[in-house]
Parts: structure tokens; C-alpha cells; sequence
């Protein structure tokens, strides 16, 4: 492997990304986030800050086993005015079971000055003194460079000197940071072609942020510019804007520079996984247009487009999916042609013949559902129950007779001005007659609240199903609340499977319990449910 | 104005965004967008593509009137084997009211043998005949060179041919695509800086896809390398990953770069404002990340950062967020901006001293009740009452005692499934009790019924108003149909006006109720009506 095209990925995802306005990880989440990482291929995994909350100290008292990356602690140099050996912060930082240690410390005369009131050669030393320590103690020492594009804007010959002495106190990597996130990309290439001048490459890292959406670009700059250190955060965690993100960085680096990581083709292979994984543990809805791993990354609307891409696929995909462990997807919208239907079936694992003339039933239908106001663009698994219940393959596994809800606003006994929903359900399963009535905080959740109650017990399977979002939208919106209405339903269930359903009607209520009906149908017929 | 440093922008909002997915323009979303477009500065908004669906038909039927901006049209170049004069797709796109037409043609050998089967030669023919006869049509032809950066690696002397013929036959602008959105910035730069050689940088366009996360920073390198028109779309809309986000471009080029657009300082205080209405019109929550305009782009978490920020801005803020209309928000203690509802009170016409202390108790219930989910960004008219009602100027109209509505799904006597909703009110106008009951197509609708049927004898002012929008979205998708709800209404009335209005609840019913109560008072304290 030649020197000269590995690049070394460091992630702080567990430190810098924990700072992500929502994001709160457990130590659990940590452990099992850092053998991801570890698992991945990534070089480094910063676990977070020793000393500065219980739930980093938690996860550095027993840190998970490490079999191909190394885990970083990271922390401040020392005070000043201290020696290194006597600083409580850099003692504690030290103690910890990692054998990498990144300290941070200022090169901005302005931020010395005004922010710190620390005198200019004092700063130095404190970098001095705190590498050579760090260096003396664990394997690694790594020194941030915080503000360092700033610094060097304003000071160069001090922010170079303070990265100089970094490294001649024995830092093995020196990593220049853009803190505020403001530096543009030609910038920050012109600014690591100079530092190169005073330090190698192969010792220099780069840390970015997403304020001007420039995150990943500026860290491939100062690659190509010889930096061979790159410290993101998975799906550019982070705060503010985020940090530059690794899930975008390493494929670019990998597939379209040539550069080598700690990762083989096989574990790019497996970065969506990783991606989703991250998301699941923060319960966040993963982002469709993510770029190589979103759902939406290699999704493709309109026939035209779609038989251009099944001609040759590098007309609109710039690499192929497979490669991030992404898929192809075929939309099929009110613009869909007889191959994209086609298409979509082969995705969904259903091997029907083009000439199949179910095909062109299936196609009339969704035409004709589509003028109503369905759009299965975004509710794949409406899209499927359709097409499989054409081909006669989903059971009926409940039929609703009839329903009621009551929406009542009145004061209560003590005087408050109080809004009840309360839905009565009567319904058929095998047979059986099944009648039932629940409340809720409105109509829909009343509704789902009575379904449930009756379907639990014949299909304890549902259990696990949760519904993760609601939209409504309305479809003529200058007949407005009296127009035709179009509810989406996004469900999941505890393996963080999710799927989107659709219902449509003149009634919303109507309309969400058939977006409902799918997504619980949808869920009975992956899990293999028979009729009851 | 220096020319060199002037830089168009074109946004592809209406016609690239169009093709998110799960995003539905209607042709009133299209009206309303391109106004607004066209009142932040924008050079050229793209309306869509005239004889591709009914939707772009029936606003280019009857555009907006721009006053600083030019519509453009989008469509094909010629087909192969026709003249241009007599080809029916041009005809179309030339017929149009647009005066700017942008034509979009192959320049890669690769894609006109496969994906076309088109002689090289006719390629470059269908170009220049196009372009010619648009260019003799309209005020303005511009040519889109699809796939150009792959072209360019391909077969660089076809590929330039193709811009040379589109700008000899009278293009304005040769806009170059990278359509499938693999080029990385440093590719950009170089091939640019290759073209520029060819066509004069004053004739040169961008148009960035962002599947590496490199769209914005493509952008500016062709910029730098010499392009003087940049296109996106609002928020980076688009689809697979989206477009160049003309959101992120716009302030980086203006404030960062020194180069100049069509929108003044002014204009670029009112970016976040605009990159919130698309959000609005299209039932989206607003990315909370977005660099410049996300809620979180200027906030500080953490005592040491907001203590450094309050000594300095520099050290976390890149740039000043009042520059694009954003605020510094401070996580611990959440100090919103007292001047920020001074500005607000201007904007609707009331003069308030600042030192006035209902100032302090109306800003501490506007917190109080964004903390509950209400957002007055998008919803003026409730904020306007809000304002108005504590300098008690607002009469209270009716007042409701109770609602009641049932929605019913059952079979009735020809066998049909049918869900009926029907509403019961009870309301006291002037002292005096009334009672009703309505039906309608859904809760929401049978409610707005019974409350007109009470009102409209009382005031007859009423008689024109109409519900244009209704909008609702979960504010809390985790919990999903038991979440906090928040319901924003549009209405109208015969003149043309339009104020949208706010209701937030935990029952989706009661906020819409909320939300139809603010949309009545304020068309009766709007038409100076006074309490009955």
C-alpha cells in the first residue's frame, strides 16, 4: 500500500457529534456505536471527553475491545501557568484505558488574547509541554488546532509556530480546524498548501464544519493538498450545522480519488448499514436525499430517465449503488411507464413476465389511483400490497364494518375547556364479530387506538409496529378543508424496518384509516401472518 | 456595478425541485414561489416545463408579472430528423408568456450513441437549429449541456463543439450540468478553467447536483474558475440527493467572496424567511442543520462557547446571522430577540415605544407558546391578533360554549361505503345563545360549515371568505398520531387577500378549531367590523 494515498479517518462522532442539539448518547450507545466504527474500519474512534460528564467517564472505565481501529480520548493542553504533570484535566486524560490521546489548544492570537488573556509564548508552551507529556505517556498524542484557519488568517507565522512546536514535542498528527465552519474550500487548499511547507502531510489532519455546506468539500481539499488525516462524524453529526460527515467523505475519497482507508470494498460495502445504525440509535428519521446512502440517492422518477438508466446506469448514477451497500429504486409516479412498474417489481422481489397482462392492469389501476390523488412516490409499501394483491397474495386479515368517532370540546368539572376523541369500532376477523371503542388525542389516534385493541390478541405480531409519522396534505387546496384529502403513515418496528403507506378521500379520516389499514396489513404480510 | 463580479443566479425550484421526492407543486405552490422568488432578487426563475404535465400548463396559462426577475421556460432541444420551426415541442415552450427559454441538449459521444442512438454530428445540428430559432423567438435562449463534465472526460473536442454551437447559433448562456452529480470540486475547477478558454466566463452557467455532498462547493469553484450564472433551488431541493442549494450559494458569494447578485443586503435579510415559506408551502420541517438559515446555524450550546461568543462573535459564528435574516440562539437560557418583535410590530403597522412593558409580557407569551409548538413564522395573521389582543384591540366576536363532531363510516341503504361527518356547535354571540349542526367531508370541514351557518347572519362580511390551505404536521413524529399537532389554515377573501393562521393542540381537531377561530376574527377585524 502505497504511503502516499492512505488516508487515516477519524471519528469524533461519539465527542463533537454528541454535541448535536437532540443527540443524547448512553454509554450503551457509545460502546455499541464505537465496535461499529471499530468494525467499519475507521482509524481512530474519539469516545469523548474523560472527565467532563459521568456518561464519558462511564464509557471510558470499560471501553469496548478494539480489533482494527484505536480508541482516542480527547481533552484540553494545560492550564495556564501549570506544569503539564500537575494538571488534574490532562491526569485524568491520561488514566483512561485509550493509548490515543488528541489535545486541543488555541493558534488564534486574537482568541489568546481576548478569550483567554493568555500571553502568546505562554499558549505555545502550553502546547509544548501538554504534547510532550501526552506523548511521553500513551502511544499516540494528536494536537487540534482549534480555530487554526482563523489563526493563520490573522497570524500565520504564530499559528504555523504553534503547529511547529506540536510537533516537535512528538504529536504524531496535527490537525487544523475550521471551528467556526466558515472557511470556503479554495481557502482552505491554499492554506494546507502552505502549512506543508513547514509540516509534512503525512502528519497533518483536517477538521471541518458544515456552516457554509462546505464540510466535505473542504476536507477533500485539503487532502488533494496533502493533508492525510480526516476527522468527521458519522451522517455529519454535530453541532450547529454539523461536522464534516464521514458516511459522504470516504466513498469520494475511495471510489472517485483513489485514496486507501482503513476500509476494504467489502466495508464500504456495508456504509449504509452503518449509516442507518447510527440513526437507529438516535431514533432519528434517516435522511432519504443523504448523499450514497439515502433512500432517495440512486432513486429514479419519470419513464424516460428510468429506461435510460436500465440502458446504461451511468447516464444518472455516478457510481454504482452496490458499492455503499445502497439499491437502485424505481418511483413509480403519475410520469411512470410500463418499465418502471417492471422495474419496481424486480425490486420488491416479484417475478412477473413483461407480457404478463396483469402488468397492464396493475398500470390502469395505479394510473386511475393516481388521478384520484395517491402518490406512491413516497409510500412504497401501499405500492407493493397493491401490486401483490393483484397477483392475489395478501390475505384479508381484517374487515372493518363500521366505524364512529366523536370529537367532543366542552368544560370539564373543573372549569377547563377540555377536547375529547373517542372512536368505536366494529370489525370482522376470521368470521368473528369483533366490536370495540378506545380514546385518543384526536380522531386518527382514536381510531389506531381502537384497532389495536381488537387486533392484539389475534396477531401479537403488531406489537412491535409504531407509527413514526403522520402528513397530511390536501390536494385542491382552493376547495381547502372541503378538498380531496391525501394521508401518508410512516410505520416501524423494533428491527427499525419502516415503511409508508397512503390513504386518500374526500373524508381525512377516511383517508387515515386506510393509510392505517395499510400499514398494519404491510406489517402482517412481511412477518409471513396468515389469515387468522 | 463591476461586471466581473456580477454573478446571475437561476433557480430551478419549480422545474428540478419539482422532482423531489414527495413533493407535489400545485400551480398555485408554482405562483406563489416564483413571486417570492422574483421579490428576493432572483435573475431567473424556471417556471417548469410548458406540454409536460397540466400542472406547468396551467401556470405558464397565467404566470405571475415579475418586477425584477424574467421567467424562463424549460424544455428539449429538436428531435433528431425535424426542423426546429417545425418541431411541436418547441412550439409549445415557444409560446409561452416566458421571454427566457432554456433549452437542454446532450454534449456526451457517450450518451448520444446509447442513450440516443443520435449522430454526432445532428447532435450538434439539433443545438444550433434549436437555440437559433429560440434565440430569434425570445428575449433570451439558454442551453443546458446535459452530462457536460462527463462529456467533457469522454471526448473533450465534441463536447466544447456543443457550447460552441449553442453560443454561435445566439445563446445567452451555455449552462454547465453536472447532471448526475459525481463531478468533485477539483474536477470542476479544472474543467471550467479548460472551457473558459472556449466561451467567455460572461456566457457561462453552473448546475450542480449533490450526490457527493459537493453541489454548493461545485458551485463556487466554477464560480471562481470563471461562471458568472449559478443555478439551484431553494433548500437544495431536488432529486435523488437535490440540487445546488441556492440558499447556502447565495450568502457565501455575497458575504465571503465579495462577488455581487441581484439581491441587495436587504434582499439577503430575508433568506431565512424565504427558505421557510418553501418549507410552508410544502408541509416540510425546516431542517434545523441548514448552514445560514437553520435554527440551529447560530446556536450555542454550553456555558464556555456562549460566554466566548458573548465576549466575541467571531470565535463560533462565521458570519453575522442577522445578515441572512437568522438570530443567535442560546440553548441554556433561551434569550429571544427583543428587537426581533419590535421588527415584527413595524411590519404589521403598529407602533410601539420599546420601552412599552407589554413588549416584555407579549414576548414572554410568544415563547411561551413557540415553546409549545406554535410558530408565527409562517402564520402572520394569528401572531398579528396575538399582538393586537394585547393592546386590546381585538373584539371578541362569538364565543364557542362547546363543539361536538361525529365522523361515521358505514354502509348505507345502495350498499356503498360511505363516512359521513357532522358537526354540532354551541356559541354565544353578543349574549345571545345559538346552536347548530353541519356536515362536511371530514371534521375539520363539518366544523367550519356549523360555524359560518351561526356567523354569517350576524356578519355578512363573512360571505367571501374562503379556506384556501389546510396544513397539518406532527411536531413530535416519535410519538405520531398521539403527538402534539399543529394546524396552519390559509384563507382568502374576494379581493385577493391572503393571511394563513395558526392552531396547535394535542387533539388535531382542537387545533384546527383554534386555527378557523383566529381565520374569522381576523377577516372581521380586518373589515373594521365591530363586535355584534
Amino acid at each position: 500500500m502505497s504511503r502516499e494515498k492512505r488516508v487515516y479517518l477519524y471519528d469524533s462522532t461519539l465527542r463533537d457529534g454528541a454535541q448535536t442539539q437532540g443527540v443524547d448518547f448512553s454509554a450503551a450507545d457509545k460502546t455499541a456505536i464505537a465496535r461499529e466504527l471499530d468494525a467499519l474500519g475507521i482509524d481512530y474512534v474519539e469516545g469523548g471527553w474523560p472527565g467532563a460528564n459521568d456518561t464519558d467517564d462511564t464509557f471510558f472505565a470499560h471501553p469496548p475491545e478494539f480489533t482494527r481501529g484505536q480508541l482516542a480520548a480527547f481533552g484540553m493542553t494545560r492550564r495556564a501557568g501549570r506544569s503539564a504533570a500537575n494538571d488534574p484535566g490532562l491526569q485524568t486524560l491520561l488514566s483512561t484505558p485509550a493509548r490515543v490521546v488528541t489535545l486541543v489548544g488555541k493558534t488564534w492570537d486574537f482568541q489568546c488574547k481576548v478569550a483567554l488573556g493568555v500571553d502568546l509564548d505562554e499558549n505555545r508552551r502550553m502546547i509544548a509541554d501538554s504534547i510532550a507529556h501526552t506523548a511521553a505517556t500513551v502511544n499516540e498524542a494528536l494536537f487540534d488546532a482549534e480555530h487554526f484557519f482563523d489563526g493563520y488568517k490573522s497570524n500565520p507565522e504564530y499559528a504555523l509556530s504553534c503547529l511547529k512546536a506540536a510537533l516537535d514535542a512528538g504529536a504524531r498528527w496535527v490537525v487544523l480546524c475550521d471551528t467556526n465552519g466558515g472557511t470556503l474550500p479554495g481557502e482552505v487548499a491554499g492554506i494546507v498548501a502552505e502549512v506543508t511547507k513547514v509540516i509534512p502531510g503525512s502528519h497533518l489532519g483536517i477538521h471541518c464544519h458544515n456552516d457554509t455546506e462546505n464540510a466535505v468539500a473542504n476536507s477533500l481539499a485539503a487532502v488533494m493538498a496533502g493533508v492525510r488525516q480526516v476527522q468527521g462524524t458519522l451522517n455529519g453529526l454535530g453541532e450547529r450545522c454539523g461536522n464534516a460527515n464521514l458516511i459522504s467523505i470516504i466513498p469520494s475519497l475511495m471510489l472517485k480519488l483513489g485514496y486507501e482507508t482503513g476500509l476494504t470494498t467489502h466495508d464500504l460495502a456495508r456504509l449504509k448499514h452503518v449509516s442507518r445504525l447510527l440513526d437507529e440509535r438516535l431514533n432519528r428519521a434517516p435522511d432519504r436525499r443523504a448523499p450514497y446512502v439515502g433512500d432517495s440517492a440512486f432513486a429514479h422518477k419519470g419513464g424516460l430517465h428510468v429506461s435510460a438508466v436500465e440502458r446504461d446506469p451511468r447516464c444518472y448514477e455516478h457510481v454504482p449503488p452496490e458499492a455503499v451497500g445502497n439499491q437502485r429504486q424505481i418511483l413509480v409516479s403519475n410520469q411512470a411507464g410500463r418499465s418502471n412498474v417492471l422495474a419496481r417489481f424486480r425490486e420488491i422481489g416479484l417475478e412477473v413476465g413483461a407480457a404478463d397482462e396483469r402488468i397492464g392492469h396493475l398500470l390502469e389501476t395505479v394510473k386511475q389511483m393516481e388521478a384520484k390523488g395517491f402518490a406512491f412516490d413516497g409510500a412504497e409499501a401501499s405500492f407493493e400490497l397493491l401490486a401483490r394483491r393483484e397477483l392475489a397474495e395478501v390475505p384479508e386479515y381484517f374487515r372493518l364494518s363500521s366505524f364512529r368517532v366523536i370529537d367532543e370540546r366542552r368544560w370539564n368539572a373543573r372549569g377547563e375547556l377540555i377536547t375529547l376523541s373517542e372512536a368505536t369500532i366494529k370489525m370482522e376477523i376470521a368470521g368473528e364479530r369483533h366490536m370495540t371503542v378506545a380514546e385518543g388525542n384526536g380522531p386518527v389516534n382514536a381510531l389506531d387506538a381502537a384497532l389495536r385493541k381488537v387486533l392484539l390478541p389475534v396477531y401479537p405480531v403488531l406489537g412491535d409496529l409504531r407509527l413514526v409519522d403522520y402528513k397530511v396534505r390536501i390536494l385542491t387546496p382552493d376547495a381547502a378543508t372541503a378538498a380531496v384529502t391525501r394521508v401518508m403513515i410512516e410505520s416501524a418496528d423494533a428491527k427499525g424496518n419502516r415503511w409508508t403507506t397512503v390513504g386518500v378521500s374526500a373524508n381525512v379520516i377516511d383517508a387515515s384509516f386506510n393509510a392505517l389499514h395499510d400499514a398494519l396489513t404491510y406489517r402482517l404480510f412481511k412477518s409471513g401472518q396468515k389469515a387468522a
